[in-house]
């Protein structure tokens, strides 16, 4: 019975490490070669990168532990990202210049790698890594919401505004602009001890643990994002122009750097549009407002007399709702209007939601061993945590105890608001 | 008795304004003017600004709204630093360059505001702003400090080492140096929902409050600081040579600015000195390592297998603790070892103390209204906490709610690192 | 008898611009789209950007002109360089993030260009703006020197380290090393008043004239440029450890950026290598030095006594000489060794040689009227001159009266160095 | 008879050498401690710095020399410059900071030095380094100059516009703002070889030899320096609006910093004022034109269809004129209108003229040998030449041949322009 278990479970790690290794290269199918080489800022980065760089995962931690020889003596140093234990890096604001290896020879890479992964789990499955391949595959995911991030960045600063994939469906009643989702309403929470953080059998990440208690006093959370419409009453109401909502390094960077609206968007003729995976289009007034820093999302807040939540309060909250919602399997690439309703609705996908919480280290967090330990401690300094998932995420790679972290100013990534109070 | 009680709550709170002015005049006294206009970075300000500043604090919230006219109309200007709400202000970095007004102009206007200061408690004692002069001395408390450490960093640039004020006592056994304060021990505390925050009667920071209950999971902690013999010991191994204790942040400052011992150590002759207020001294082994950033303060508690206290942890650790120690009045104006003895010592006093805790507001955490209100609130992204007052800091000033924070790679104040876990 | 000379004048140029046009893709060839849209630093352009950068050329200044609607409407936007006249342009150091268009439509832009140029030669050679279209292939031709030499630095980023062109000739005895060209002698030149700048039919950039008159002292020149040999014992004396021999500002840049050799040199156990467009190649002592910035050169001529040639003491001495030597035809890409003898020897082709002359305007100089006007005269300030072209200039595209300029901290040219005193 | 020329020489010398060291202390008398230690740029001085940077000169190239040991260790580095031959310094962009010592003692140096040169006069007068001294004391001269320049930049920058000294003559009619000098005439000059450089028995400094012969053509100089009203029509034509009259350099920094007009100048109520050692002041419209850099200088001579001079024939045509004009003796530090009349006018003082030359070493320059030889040899390249002098140079200092010289971005010096054509 145990080994029957157990070929269960390594065929569907086999299943699931070709799927995802598939939908890496599926997403880099409408790009030129020149598209996957540029990078268009320090913290993005090329598609060459990070399709090469999700296979020197499984080389590094999986094929050479098990015997095999590096595939090029180089890559290592070409496509390490932060894994400071793994030996030096090309500076990351250069790797826009590494033309060479192109993706003809990376997609080589990559087959060569998968084969060696088929050729362990055929032939020496008993010491398959399982658990650093489910890492991998999870690893992976994350990358493939980086490159579609990424790229819409890289597109964005091309005055040609490139269509990365035609929009499907059609605008008008029923369809894209959606309907009114109604004025917000807040759900409600008792106070009490809670526990947070995963547990269980399924994957996580290391930073989702361990499970511990905390004390949350009673809250209410928003049922729904801030849609645009809303966002764009604080923007009529002097929100980029007065100190008053922002924290201090907040109104830093909005005078720094202009800031007046979310990222890509762009006044037209008196009308804002912003750019989208699919070209320009105009604002829709029912979508979630999007593009937003941490320090937007906390200036609206204030200006609406509310605040954001805190990842516990989040958590407390989303734990018993599935995770389903928009993700990237839709094709939409782009946050749809909240269908009007009751309850909380849309806690996973379409954007991600930033919380009032740094990114910090749960109770007892101890990172994993080796080189893989660096995958998410490291960074705990200077940045917020963000929940639920977004438009861009692969389907099922969501979870209530799930803790994404950019720097509070990061506005590329499909960032919105949840009001807490 | 209503009146009488509040009588001499006035006579207390006019003695303590005066007091307080005084104790800032007597800290600028070893300085020359050249000392008190020069600014050594954009984070200090140099002792013209702070001593005009402080004074530009009653100018505005007490003065001007009992009516009387604003001393000079660019004061405002010259002296603000980040009250938005008041209006523009010169940028820090070329504050520096503001050679006028000079000091002896500054201490007129002080004397000025001073002067209407005790005509409003002689004359108009009903119309007081009780609560604005009482935050406009814990404030100028905190510019005191700020005087001192701001001073070190600019003489530190100085190749002569120039030396603020002799050291007084002899060192030897019993003297400077200390004795071995002993093994590390640590003291245990049991979980449970517990409140931290000001609560009562007396002055607290907006940033203290509201009082509020937190689930605090078991926990030890250090009976005392880290010594520089212990931290020597990390620096012999490799602790700046070695990317595994460090958050990711924390490593690329060590590279970028070439980070080798806490700020002001220099080898010479392969011994390591530090600069201090009384100029040039031999390492103290026995002393707190001081002038570490929460870098260097998180990567040494990893390094020795233990952490960083919750700013809670602590908190819960410190209120029964009388709010004693080494504070500036002493003179010494460096840390002092502390001394051997069992149970928690040194929580307040000799150095700040790095916590685990991003600075964020307390739940339910609401500013004063108006400019005041900037005071704490708008720096809440960033910054670390820090706990339990430094050598430097004014004698009664701190409490064990008392709130410090900075950014994690600050190292020009007296902070030091106490162990948890 | 006109006509017909004016019609081998036109067939003249017909063959000149498509054989420059054609001779333009040629050097693509060999790369990879990858390889065309990555840009190294500010200074350096894409590949994409000059193949298309050379073509808008013509179409602005010769096709729009002439009735031609403009290929696409943003096209002089993306592809514009210095022409402040012609609009806005992209800021140079985002132009590798124009990953569209790419190459392949790039290339139509070209065939259409063409194509368009030929009608008119056919069609209308009346009103074939032939000036424009001589400047226009003179421009091209500066442009392939430069794809080259933005291609170089490009590779030389890549720790794989590319090749652009295997290296055809084998190396020793009467192959690349070459043969000791010998002591270095110098050619005297007696003073007098002399004229430079360029008079008579053929074609020259306007910085060339007028001709003009000069004084020049008694000068010597050295008969060929100094070689790897030479300059290994300016390093061996410690030339980049002490200040004496440099120029101020070029002693800054030495430390700054840790010059420690000529750009593109590689420490290898004890042995110097250098990076060509053929790989990674150990230095050959015969060679000429290359890749040297302004003031490497100046500090090198004071170490040995000497100094640079002025502008006009160059020219002087260069106009009997037939404008011949290596050039990017002999597709060795990388200076040969002077071969021994007697008289002036190498001065067109291998290095560009420093002069002394600070790049300004000939006494009378007017730039052509309009955008084209921009070419050159709006440079003349903080460049020095240049003379003589280098082996990846193209055949045919040198004169005696040429005037090359870049920045004095520019070392990715071909650039080395000849003495005079 | 020679011994008597040679006291009488001596005397001269010492009398020189003590008023100009008595003059730099007078410059100093007007300011606070404070304006003493501050320094507004990394290309200005502080004038503590000044004050014991020239004694240092003495001290180290004269005394030092002669067995004097130093009078402080560390004062050669804490007030050395550019002297790379004489060892480290102090980082310039951090001389601010070093508030210790100050004025007290640096005065202290002063007289030490003094009593030191007085003693070699009365006791050694045949080891007297004479032209060491008398380099030293045009060196002085010279800062005398920046010390003006550098305080006006620093009062600049404090929003009280501080004054340095209260002007002393009146407005109007005969008054500061003067009479209109009339139309620009040109004076002619023919063709030929001519000699400029220094040459003759009185003090000059290195650059300015040797004498040499140069080919100059036909040419026309301006008869007086642009006013504010001719350089305010360059402002009304959209001179700082359009890149047209701008080398591109220029053009990059009319841009980067906002230039609307010669530094110093604000637009108050539509009208400009400029700050000046005496506080605001409306602009004077027949006052020359001042604080403009090379770039301005050049794009107003195109926008006036002229240009710059070239230095020679600047020096071609002073060299028959006494060199007269308004200098620091009378007080007025601001120039005054040019006084109509024919013939070449206000060559000296008042405003230096920027040159169309680069700033380049004369046929045949050797700098002097040793430290002192880096004087000026060393910035020879990203510099132009200015010539004439300004309101706030010392009188006596200029010459026909001397030769100043600033980056073409610089606008702090009282420079202005004289057209040719």
């Amino acid at each position: 019975m145990k080994s029957r278990t157990d070929a269960l479970r390594r065929d569907a790690l086999r299943e699931r490490y070709h799927r995802v290794r598939a939908a890496t290269l599926r997403l880099a199918e409408p790009l030129t070669p020149e598209d996957c080489v540029a990078q268009s800022m320090a913290e993005a980065s090329r598609i060459h990168w990070q399709v090469a760089h999700t296979t020197l995962f499984f080389d590094t931690f999986a094929l050479q532990p098990a015997g095999c020889p590096p595939y090029h003596p180089q890559f290592g140093f070409l496509f390490n990202s932060y894994y400071e234990a793994v030996g030096a890096r090309v500076a990351r604001d250069r790797r826009g210049l590494m033309t060479r290896p192109g993706l003809a020879e990376i997609e080589r890479y990559r087959r060569h790698v998968d084969a060696e992964i088929e050729r362990l789990f055929v032939d020496e499955p008993a010491s398959l890594p399982r658990d650093l391949l489910m890492l991998g595959t999870h690893h992976e995911e994350q990358h493939q919401e980086l490159m579609l991030t990424d790229l819409k960045h890289l597109f964005a600063q091309n005055p040609l505004r490139p269509v990365y994939r035609e929009r499907a469906s059609p605008a008008g009643p029923g369809g894209i602009g959606g309907r009114d989702p109604g004025a917000l309403r807040f759900t409600p929470f008792s106070e009490g001890v809670r526990a947070i953080g995963h547990a269980g059998a399924g994957f996580a990440f290391d930073n989702e643990g361990p499970r511990h208690k905390v004390f949350v006093a009673d809250f209410e959370l928003a049922e729904r994002p801030v849609t645009n419409a809303e966002y764009l009453e604080f923007m009529a109401d002097g929100g980029y122009a007065r100190p008053e909502p922002w924290l201090s390094d907040g109104w830093t960077r909005v005078q720094a750097q202009g800031w007046q609206a979310p990222l890509y968007w762009e006044l037209r003729d008196g009308r804002w549009w912003s750019f989208t995976l699919s070209g320009m289009r105009p604002i829709e007034p029912y979508e979630p407002v999007c593009h937003v820093s941490f320090y937007e999302a906390d200036a609206y807040a204030r200006w609406a007399g509310a605040r954001l939540p805190t990842e516990a309060e989040w958590e407390v909250a989303a734990e018993p709702v599935p995770p389903e919602g928009q993700f990237c399997d839709e094709a939409h690439l782009h946050p749809r209007p909240t269908p009007p309703g009751t309850g909380l609705r849309a806690l996973f996908g379409d954007v991600w939601e930033w919380t009032a919480s740094p990114y910090t280290p749960y109770p007892g967090f101890r990172p994993a061993a080796g080189a893989v330990g660096e995958y998410n401690g490291k960074f705990m300094a200077n940045q917020m945590v963000l929940r639920g998932g977004s438009c861009v995420s692969p389907p099922g790679h969501l979870r209530a105890s799930y803790r994404n972290f950019f720097p509070p100013e990061a506005r590329w990534q499909f960032s919105g608001i949840r009001l807490a109070r």
